[in-house]
């Protein structure tokens, strides 16, 4: 799915922007790059800036007009930051147009275009897509470099695809701990009331001071190595409290 | 609100990430950059790169410690993309972080917190954060360079924010043509069906045909514009055929 999205860039100027576009890519799970008329290219600053996706700059198909980039492609989406008044399909959201980009890459190549540093796309590049996107930016300054601008919809077309139960994507999460058992926060409850009257703090059981002490520790959702952790202090603070009924 | 979202670069290795940051978040709508102990600052890379946000970089703070970037903040997040089983709470996802986050700087200073390129943030500075955050990437490579990490947390946030409607945000649309009224829908459709008939495409009328060419129309959602446009070539191609009934 995701090798059916093809990003293509158009007579970009900064070998540079070519390398961080790569990174930005792999880092998403795309591989497809394509260029138009790269200005310079090959070129140590693409390899360079490409960190360790040096292999979609090497692999990376280069074309002389965008009609040959696009030839297989079912959808076409370009990436505008200028905004102009022609009649193609906008969309406001680029999570908007990265759900139905996926979906479409499911069956079809794809392809989201990208137009030069200074001057976007012109209007004849604009007719060979079927829809424009643009990324909402701050009015006063909204030209994102472009390497960033394939950042955020690449990072916008892997969430579209994360989301979709066929990808399989399992979230990397931290190492989680195990949430306790009732049993085990039953236990930690009769302990910390029992310190509490030990202490004295309560001089006989108090349903509500108990159940709102109960509900702080809730809401930290503490694990079974965290509740351990707490049982060990109440168990350190008794051995210097009177016994209960003495 | 905005404004009380700090974005804090801890050691930052190459001033050119700077830069690049500080342009990052200008497209976003923010602009109080921190920096803890960068390598090499001021620097002409840093102001390169920052290309139309070199007023950030002019009035960045520089300060020798991450404590000192973050006195005042009620909350902190630390963007990481080395997942480690420390008991911070954890942000899966960088849009349900970005909402949390712009709803806290209504009222107080906050901010997100950005590492070495190399080696991110330490133990001891996560933990003067509140909240850790990491970009769900290609498990394969999934290390963003530090100013596209920053572009893509500093869009969620702006797009939290503009979601929120105490911000009076408004979207920079292209020009919208308006849509047609009931009645010149019901002109263009009879123009199209006596066209249909005179050209002898349909011997009678056929409600089933002419029914799904007016819906195909109707996806297309016309605006006045371009019925105008439609009705006009119907016009000239009507010169040519025989009028209904002769």
């Amino acid at each position: 799915m995701l090798s059916n999205i093809r990003i293509v860039l158009v007579q970009t100027y900064h070998p540079g922007n070519i390398g961080a576009s790569a990174r930005a890519m792999k880092t998403m799970g795309l591989d497809d790059l394509v260029l138009v008329n790269p200005r310079q290219f090959p070129d140590p600053e693409a390899t360079r800036l490409a960190a360790g996706a040096e292999d979609l700059v090497e692999n990376a198909r280069v074309v002389g007009s965008l009609g040959e980039a696009l030839s297989d492609c079912m959808q076409v989406v370009g990436a505008s930051a200028r905004l102009r008044s022609l009649p193609l399909p906008h969309f406001d959201e680029p999570d908007a147009m990265a759900r139905e980009l996926v979906e479409h890459a499911a069956t079809d190549p794809v392809a989201l275009v990208f137009g030069r540093e200074r001057s976007g796309l012109t209007n004849d590049e604009i007719r060979l897509c079927s829809h424009q996107v643009s990324i909402p930016a701050n009015p006063e300054y909204g030209i994102l470099n472009l390497s960033q601008a394939v950042q955020v919809l690449a990072y916008e077309v892997f969430k579209a695809w994360r989301q979709r139960p066929e990808s399989g994507y399992r979230p990397q999460r931290p190492e989680e701990e195990r949430a306790p058992s009732r049993d085990q926060l039953g236990h930690f409850h009769d302990h910390l009331s029992r310190v509490m009257r030990e202490s004295g703090f309560l001089t006989q059981p108090h349903a509500r001071t108990e159940a709102q002490l109960q509900a702080l520790f809730a809401r930290a959702q503490p694990s079974r190595k965290e509740l351990s952790l707490l049982r060990g202090l109440l168990a350190s603070l008794e051995v210097h409290l009177p016994e209960e009924g003495k």
